[in-house]
């Protein structure tokens, strides 16, 4: 099993004409999340051949417009390909009427219901959890209210060895509480450890999303352990003092949180357009973190046991000017 | 003298993986004026090379969001570049509230004035005159209030003949007179006529945008004899019902507002991605109108005495992916 993190856009502030803003996909145990959703990113969906339809939680940090301006362009999308499964929106109070005042101006009332669930920034808190996985937010340091968030897959099912089980005569019945970890015994009285029975399940994977925030040590308590972590860094530290006035991090910083998080993996992103060579924030992260990577826009991030492998997604947009 | 119109996005209702919705650059007498601004538009103008500060006067003609969702985007960008010089943006009432609701969100001050005009869809309307050009607003028939616009040079100043005003040895103090098309009499009592002194000025030029709208015959009485009309053609005729239905036009009903404004060239544009090759649009038209072009995106079409031409703008994206 996997965790695949697709980047739509990674740059702050305001979009080039080549890059842009904040938004990610995370594919998790087949399920699709969209975490933030700058001005364009229907349109990096589109050139990621992801399906719309696919999609039913969209999470939103915070209102700055370089996370969310391409919201309501996608939902009106969503609308307009005549979409009906139901939507979920996680975000800010605010964010409700914002999108919903658009649609009521142009008369819009979408073919799909929309929930919106409103996220604060003063606890961590769970947003979703199913069988599978966990969803939470966190709080983050920002200068409006922010979120982080926290994806979680569940521990799964033990495999079984079923050529071992039937060497054994286990009957079917039985197959359930041996995926659940138990011993067998036979109607001879045989004990058979579950060691033997079954094989590990792969070990579930984490991934954080942590933008836009200063750094402060509670990130880290947060998100212990986690095997991918996504923190921004709009500077390095040439430019500290413009990180600290605009309440950003540096590279250093997305560094130390990730070292005090126990993290496997760092991924930067989120860079001022002031920096034109990224190359300086990986250098500058990695004096204080091992595995660091740069998030690229159309990129893939394949995250498995054998660890985290990299993509581009753009040789298959040969076909576009 | 040349009036040049670029043209950023051509798609109807949501963009595609290569496709922009609904906005134009009017550049005309040195003025840059933006015509709708669909999601995306910044992005387009960096593409163009088109410097954002040139632009001071943004026009939107409805709140469907393929017309305006770019709109923040682009006025947070100006802020985010440190603009001072007003800007004002002619739309219909609601747009005011929808965008500032979006930077009170983010706690954003905007660094310039931000003045909303506020457009009304039931007459022709004086939006904006100075001596060297009026804008105005006309209705259109759409699902929600609509208007199009017409751009329009003022006549400028007869250019002086100065050989022959040497010759004659008019003063320079009476040039001002003579521009203005008035004869001169020498001190000798010499009628001199205006036409010896001076040159024809360049002919004045205009510029319609009609969309969205379906056929009405009362489009052609607001912009009889414009040089330039951007007429939307959503559909061919072969989808005329749904044109019906969504108020919008098909290429044959543009044409003939085009006709009947007694317009030289035609535009069309807002094509639906229902259709794969828009030269279906290009052949109906001509059916009913001589001259009609096709609006594509990052193409610039230059209107002058001469006539019409176009050139792309993609050759300089070469260093783009």
């Amino acid at each position: 099993m996997a965790l695949e993190l697709v980047v739509m856009g990674a740059a702050s502030a305001t979009p080039t004409s080549n890059q842009y803003t904040t938004s990610q996909l995370l594919k998790m145990r087949e399920h699709y999340f969209l975490i933030d959703c700058g001005e364009g990113t229907q349109k990096q969906l589109r050139r990621s051949k992801i399906k719309f339809s696919r999609i039913n939680h969209i999470f939103i940090s915070h209102l700055h417009g370089d996370h969310f301006f391409g919201l309501v362009g996608l939902l009106s999308s969503f609308h307009l390909l005549g979409r009906t499964t139901p939507l979920t929106v996680y975000g800010p109070p605010k964010l409700k009427d914002l999108i919903l005042a658009q649609f009521r101006a142009s008369g819009t009332f979408t073919s799909y219901p929309i929930h919106f669930a409103v996220t604060q920034h003063k606890v961590p808190q769970v947003l979703l959890e199913t069988d599978d996985y966990t969803i939470s937010s966190f709080p983050l340091k920002h200068r409006i209210a922010t979120t982080g968030f926290l994806f979680e897959e569940k521990e799964q099912a033990r495999k079984l060895n079923k050529p071992v089980a039937d060497a054994y005569g286990v009957p079917v019945c039985d197959y359930h509480w041996i995926k659940d970890g138990k011993d067998w015994t036979s109607e001879e009285g045989q004990l058979v450890p579950n060691k033997e029975l079954t094989f590990d399940p792969p070990a579930p994977l984490s991934y954080a999303f942590a933008s836009d925030t200063m750094y402060t040590s509670d990130t880290a308590t947060y998100i212990q352990g986690v095997d991918l972590l996504y923190h921004e860094s709009t500077f390095c530290e040439d430019k500290a003092k413009r990180a600290q006035e605009t309440m950003h991090s540096t590279a250093k910083d997305a560094a130390i949180v990730a070292q005090e998080a126990g993290a496997t993996h760092l991924l930067l992103g989120h860079f001022s357009a002031r920096y034109r060579d990224f190359q300086q924030f990986e250098e500058e992260a990695t004096e204080w973190f091992d595995s660091v990577w740069l998030a690229k826009e159309l990129h893939s991030y394949r995250l498995s046991s054998k660890g985290l492998e990299v993509e581009s997604l753009t040789t298959s947009l040969s076909d576009e000017k």
